[in-house]
């Protein structure tokens, strides 16, 4: 098959699966088993097999035949999709769908009643010969749809017994349901297209990276050494007492690892591990593309990453546009009071405490006389309009409704001088019909308004006003992170804002042996539509440097990152990298409220694998060779479940 | 940069890593710690940059100059390879060798101490204009050979301290330093090409498979449920107490439910885990080519992996010509005692019982009257006249000289009437000076003979007898499998002799039900020069079928795979596929001695990194959250060594 010929398929393919079967299924006659004879006795009939037969028993796929076809003798299999007036099969797969005609005369009586008979879902290979369907009959729905093939042979491969649920798109299963049958929740066409463009975009990427860009791909190990403080990382017990790797949050040490190998670029598809218990929607196990680079800086790796994407993406998700708007975490918290904005709309956060400078009332006074202290405001555009039906969970901020005549409608507006309810109107831009939130008090307070803006954004979409285009991809770099942040339990220690690799910028470098808090990392987040899918750094590349922030900034023992050290002080070039969450990256593409809808057998919200029940209880004769015995909480037993 | 381009740069890349650099350095004067400026600031020096430097502070790499770049103002970065007469400084980075010619002007002083000072590995970046060696100076070793940059500026990027080893491949370094400096040990130039090669491969094998012929990349979890038996499956504890997750060995169970969901065509690059304590160059978790692919038979599994292989081998490695050759079981054990023969040698088993009929050699008599006795030997061609050196373990094994004179020389011989040893030189087809290995008794003989093969293979190449082409891969197809072995414990049962889900040979199907032992798997193996390379079936995709094999041919509790047979009854297409172990595959490739080398950052022999230490110890209160705690042997306590 040439490669021109492929791309044809690929499009085809998709066309096919955009688009969902339609016509409503008629139950077909009681589920009768055939017997079935062995598919490879059937080979030499598809030995005229074209480039989509190659290697199978069939001659083509489902959605393949068109009416250059006609008069061909073929040979598919499929899925049974549905019977339709004892007149037609329809037969399903990967491809499309392909109308069988039954034939109906006296002789092939039992070649009728095999095909009528079948149970829905069960599998056919089936011969026949390719005709034009009737004039008027033609389904201009599906690819398919000007042919049909008229049967002279079938083979039942497998009966399919009563399932669970139907294979139709509209019909809405539950979460556990599709979860414990996945196998059957797969053959949907929504799932059957995120899994292939998943598979083509990762495609993508690779040509991008080693074709066209010199990438190395390297595999790393996932049985390590446990991370300092690693507390997020799941233990593998060896066979030796007391010992145990640990399953890597990402493959940061080896990526710097390779570029002190001299590997120079360095690429990974890399399956990452973070047992977060109980946290919604992550999963155990998540994939990552891992990026590595040396002799480089910031803008080279925004470079090659605006360019990754512009070449992988979907044809059918429009077009990307590097290069992509990059925003400082201060001006992102200013703005959106959050470090990963949505930028595919506005409503940004405004410093109003100059219109109120005078203001005798009391708690935006106080909050005014605090140190850092402000008043911020967010305007919702036509939001008066739909404020009844809003109910928001911050009811303690105060709000104002800006009437459609043009006035101030709130408790707290009446409290307003004249010149500081316009100067407010003017500074938030309010249009008559807005409504306008406001926070008093510290810096602290931009987050809440920012969670605020976003629940606006949702509460009008579901109000039907429309605030962001669902078909956009707002790309954003966000950089000049804070590189070191206190500790939540004791703030007068610093912890890395990201990991103990980031290299400071380099005007704040000095600030590291004097005032490592006010000191900026070179990180940087990529933003899409207001999640972050990347984040990366350039690193530390001095082992001195290195060691100072661990030792003196952290406070941490660099003797467990020795071998770093050691690495750094061996002729380690200057470097940087990034990695992009590839399950949160297809999941925004493919417009998916959960990246569980692109994995293929994802983990439950509990971290169950409800199709084998994963994990499950292991004998202690088991787990004998690897010295480790479970300590059972008290009310719980051995093997047993709550008491 | 085009693909072109990247193809020009792919091959000059390979061309220099192949050719080790040769010229033995000088050591240069006391290491000095120049201070460094950030390299960031510099970029604006870099932007004239070509292909090669996108996204990077240089304009070209280390291998890249010609004289097509005579006059150029360039900037290189890379390490200090040796410095030569402090005149010049041999600048190495992942693409080749640069000669960076030192300025001896009174004026650059600085300059020049900054260079001549250098310890070898220090990472520099260097700017300067290219210029042809002076006539006589080339260098017709390294493709840069004709060309020199001479330096105007030089920026330290680090100052490498003293290594463990030198960075040349003609040093020789332990298997314990190569572990522990894995980051200096992968600069050689060996590795940086083994890296490369995988790297290069696997994108062929996937531009042969996603782009060529359809097939869908899907990632499959990691974490999952223990295998009924899997005794070798690491488990890795849940958050629920008693609970444990399992590393897979394969996505066996994955990929078949994958068809089961219609994928198709299915195809990964999977990361198995197994845990094998010591076995000696295994790894606790290594890398397959997953396929599966539905609707299809053995013949067109071997097609795919044929044209897999033929399309993604390295050029400089010769050519793949399908179709290989395809033996079944019985020949392979009949001719070659194994089941994996190395084909690039004859020396056969033949069976000489034929010569003995008659014999009045007591032990000879006693072998041909067992059940399925025999006797079988091997001709060693010239291996008499080797055969001195030659200390075989098998001392018990009677063998025959065939002296340079045509008479046979043994106390056995003498025993052999004339008729008889006739008759045995003519079977075995000796010449003047070859050696005949015997051995007699039942079947189970064989595989001591095959070994015996190979081993006197290795004494006479270890004698310069040429027997084996060292470049030439023999691939090889072995089929016709027995489905179940007796069980080595208790010979009575039967076991799968590969997994409980390998299919039936059509004809033997029936014997399923009566003579279980008799029937042939649809499993076949690809052997290249004698290691087994991969390995799979087609798929049992009936679930009464599956049930009858797992309840009752292995008696095994089908409700642990509830799950897989449920999938069977909802749908299953026929199906096969294959797992080829890249790892070995690539050791093959290269001539590596040990997988070791064609992995990153391998395991230790013990399944140790050297490099980090894991395994290694993990708090009590590490382990709290999963409900585990070690149970220390007689003789070690927590935290500490052997007593």
């Amino acid at each position: 098959m040439s490669c021109k010929y492929t791309a044809l398929l690929q499009s085809v393919l998709l066309a096919t699966l955009r688009r969902p079967p339609t016509p409503r299924p008629r139950a077909c006659g009681a589920a009768r088993r055939t017997s079935f004879s062995r598919c490879s006795s059937l080979r030499a009939g598809s030995s005229s097999a074209a480039a989509h037969g190659r290697f199978t028993l069939r001659t083509h796929s489902c959605g393949e035949l068109r009416t250059a076809h006609l008069g061909e003798e073929v040979t598919l299999c499929g899925w049974v999709q549905y019977v339709r007036q004892d007149l037609f099969v329809i037969l399903r797969d990967f491809s499309g769908l392909t109308q069988i005609l039954i034939p109906q005369d006296e002789s092939r009586l039992v070649l009728k009643k095999t095909l009528c008979d079948l149970p829905l879902e069960s599998v056919i290979m089936v011969r026949g010969k390719v005709r034009r369907r009737p004039e008027g009959q033609e389904n201009k729905a599906i690819l398919t749809g000007e042919i049909e093939v008229h049967a002279n042979n079938v083979e039942v491969l497998n009966i399919c017994q009563k399932l669970p649920f139907e294979i139709k798109d509209f019909v809405k299963k539950s979460e556990g349901l599709r979860m414990q049958y996945r196998y059957l929740d797969l053959r949907s066409s929504q799932m059957q297209y995120n899994l292939r463009l998943r598979s083509r975009l990762v495609m993508k990427m690779r040509e991008y990276l080693c074709n066209l860009h010199g990438f190395v791909d390297v595999e790393t190990p996932t049985l390590f050494k446990r991370t300092p403080g690693g507390a997020k990382e799941f233990v593998v017990p060896s066979g030796e007492p007391g010992r145990f790797y640990s399953l890597p949050q990402s493959p940061q040490q080896f990526k710097q690892l390779l570029m002190v190998a001299g590997i120079d670029r360095y690429f990974q598809l890399a399956r990452c591990y973070r047992d977060e218990g109980s946290k919604p929607d992550r999963q155990p196990e998540f994939t990552q593309v891992d990026i590595e680079m040396s002799f480089t800086d910031q803008a080279g790796i925004r470079d090659l990453v605006e360019g990754l994407l512009q070449y992988s993406w979907p044809e059918e998700k429009g077009f990307v546009s590097p290069p992509f708007p990059v925003m400082t975490y201060e001006e992102a918290m200013r703005d959106y009071g959050v470090d990963k904005p949505d930028t595919r709309f506005e409503m940004k956060l405004v410093d109003i405490s100059g219109a109120f400078h005078n203001t005798q009332i009391q708690f935006l006074r106080e909050a005014l006389h605090q140190p850092g202290g402000s008043i911020q405001a967010i305007c919702v555009p036509q939001g008066a309009v739909s404020s009844t039906h809003m109910h928001f969970s911050f009811s303690h901020l105060p709000s104002d409704n800006f009437g459609a005549d043009g006035t101030l409608k709130s408790p707290l507006s009446r409290l307003l001088p004249d010149v500081s309810r316009q100067q407010l109107l003017q500074m938030v831009g309010a249009e008559p019909g807005d409504l306008i939130l406001l926070t008093a008090g510290t810096e602290g307070r931009r987050p809440l308004l920012g969670r605020l803006r976003l629940q606006c954004a949702d509460l009008l979409e579901g109000h039907s006003v429309k605030v962001r285009d669902p078909s956009a991809f707002h790309f954003l770099w966000v950089v000049d992170f804070p590189l070191f942040l206190p500790k939540e339990d004791s703030p007068e220690q610093l912890e890395s804002a990201h990991h103990p690799f980031t290299a400071p910028v380099p005007e704040d470098a000095h600030l590291l042996y004097s005032q490592p808090h006010k000191v900026r990392g070179q990180h940087y987040d990529l933003v899409l539509n207001g999640s972050e899918i990347g984040g990366g750094s350039i690193r530390i590349h001095s082992a001195s440097e290195q060691r100072h922030v661990l030792d003196t900034v952290l406070q941490e023992d660099p003797s467990l990152l020795s071998h770093l050290l050691e690495a750094l002080d061996s002729g380690a070039p200057p470097h940087g990298g990034i990695a992009l969450g590839l399950d949160r990256l297809l999941a925004i593409i493919v417009g998916a409220s959960s990246i569980r809808d692109v994995i293929a057998f994802p983990k439950s919200f509990r971290g169950h694998d409800l199709m084998s029940h994963a994990p499950d209880f292991v004998s202690e004769e088991d787990l004998r060779p690897y010295h480790i015995k479970v300590t059972w909480p008290e009310g719980l037993t051995p093997g047993g479940e709550d008491q």
